[in-house]
């Protein structure tokens, strides 16, 4: 099947596929507005470290069109960086279109829409290298585990740590995939397993939980991640549960890889520690599809993501090199 | 609130708590033939490794009762047994009260029911048992963290792990617990939270896969968990997720500390390696509370219990003993 764009500029606004409507329905939905935008991100109808670099980058082509004062723009242009706060290329793709801003509307969308492609092109280039790594490393047939959505529904088209499972299969060289489901927002079983789907690859869900013991019982051959944001000492941010994933394949032995662009470096972040965890509500944790799972009164404590100390990553692969 | 009793010997028949239908409604079924206890068992409506045991022993009284000939009798009895293959407790509940046979009908009843009562004793022992440990490791105030659900439900009344953590508050010596929902079925945000919130315990639920990274920034100062089985070499099989706690515990210098009762002790299994783990229906994981999550035709892989080696375990405590 045609692979789907995620996020485009289509006639003067944004056009995103609803992401909150998967697999039920693929929703397209247009945002014309910097609240719209704002809201589509903090709901995570638009989600994944690259969409939301392009997404930043978009809405201060919004933000352009929409407020004519200096203050009204830039303001803004700082709730758009801030609608989530762990995933750096929110923050980057809104600061590389603002610096824009003096030039004018179209020098703004044009360096958004420059950042666009380049993410699609190194979609690609990080589907090969990492490819070529996994059969490096694993040889021929590997057995992949994955987590959460790092498709082309996380970047533009192609995707990150899913476009080197899609490449393994194009090549006919994966041996297997299990996609953990990715509570609370179910973004494993939701999105990824619609894109490999769509895309032919024979994949399991998996509860999040069961990850280090199916790689401790053999099932797996490397883990295979993205990233929200890899820090300056080799620390990765990425989805909550991604951290016990490196835990059961540092215990196994088994190689844990990152795939992530350029973009989603953090040159200026020291370590993890540093890094803005955003705690979502309680109500995404309480409730499954929209129904209540736990007894009146309940709390909850809902990290969005966590922190994968960098001596349990065993190499990040971008569009331009292995890091080991 | 008065504590339950999740399976009883009432009017010459097994009544038990259907756990499938916590926490929106307490529903009292009543199993009087063994296809109607091994279904039951199988469906999880009772379940928990101590429960299973009584479970089991009062089954072997209704085979007794149902069945006139030896051969149909000893059918009945190893369905039971094989009902579930994880905890051992079921095997040796079967076979505890299947031994009393030739003694005829009553005979059966009265070890069974002794079984029974034991588990209950067993329960308040290593409540403080459990508590006096915890307090001992970690000080006046700890927060807990502890995994799928290990109270009265899963035992008869008190019961293991989550005896510990009520013990803890009725000394006022509780500082906090995180209940991990534990998926597929959710037992910690359905069972464990409605027994917390009976028991008047503030509670917070996480998903499964955030426990590593809640202990790793520093919320959690011991976990506690039950089991399903303890194999002689000290190799715990729980929950699934029970690993992935136990690996993020260890990671992080946190005590991770087993409570089940000498029950559960297997000294015939050498280790974990040797255990049927039991993998269950792919429907568990592609629906969540009935409803469908997955796109069609996707696939899962569902195994319900893991193993934690027995180098992650900080101590496990028993009705009689500490064993560390």
């Amino acid at each position: 099947m045609e692979p789907v764009r995620t996020i485009d500029w289509v006639d003067g606004a944004v056009e995103i596929i609803d992401q909150t409507a998967l697999p039920g329905k693929l929703v397209t939905r247009r945002l014309a507005s910097v609240d719209a935008l704002v809201a589509a991100i903090q709901a995570l109808a638009v989600r994944g470290a690259p969409a939301l670099g392009v997404a930043g980058a978009l809405g201060v082509a919004l933000a352009v069109r929409e407020h004519r004062g200096t203050e009204d723009r830039e303001r803004a242009v700082r709730r758009i960086a801030g609608a989530r706060p762990t995933a750096v290329n929110l923050a980057t793709g809104v600061r590389r279109a603002a610096a824009r801003l003096p030039e004018g509307p179209d020098a703004v969308l044009a360096e958004a829409l420059r950042l666009r492609d380049e993410e699609i092109a190194a979609s690609g280039a990080m589907a090969h290298l990492g490819a070529d790594l996994i059969t490096e490393l694993c040889g021929p047939s590997p057995r992949l585990l994955t987590h959460c959505n790092t498709g082309g529904l996380a970047s533009v088209t192609g995707g990150t740590a899913l476009a080197v499972v899609t490449e393994l299969h194009r090549r006919g060289r994966l041996g297997g995939v299990i996609a953990s489901e990715t509570r609370p927002l179910l973004q494993g079983v939701r999105l990824t397993a619609w894109e490999l789907g769509r895309a032919g690859v024979a994949y399991r869900i998996a509860v999040d939980s069961a990850g280090p013991y199916l790689i401790a019982r053999g099932e797996v051959d490397a883990v295979v991640v993205g990233a929200d944001r890899i820090c300056a000492n080799g620390d990765v941010v990425n989805k909550i549960g991604t951290y016990a994933h490196a835990l059961g394949a540092a215990r196994a032995g088994v190689p844990f890889v990152v795939v992530a662009p350029e973009s989603t470096l953090d040159h200026e972040t020291p370590e993890g520690a540093a890094v803005a965890i955003e705690d979502r509500d309680a109500t995404e944790v309480l409730h499954l599809a929209g129904v209540p799972i736990a007894p009146p009164g309940a709390a909850a404590v809902n990290p969005a993501f966590d922190v994968t100390p960098h001596d349990l990553v065993t190499a990040v692969v971008t569009e331009k090199r292995v890091l080991r």
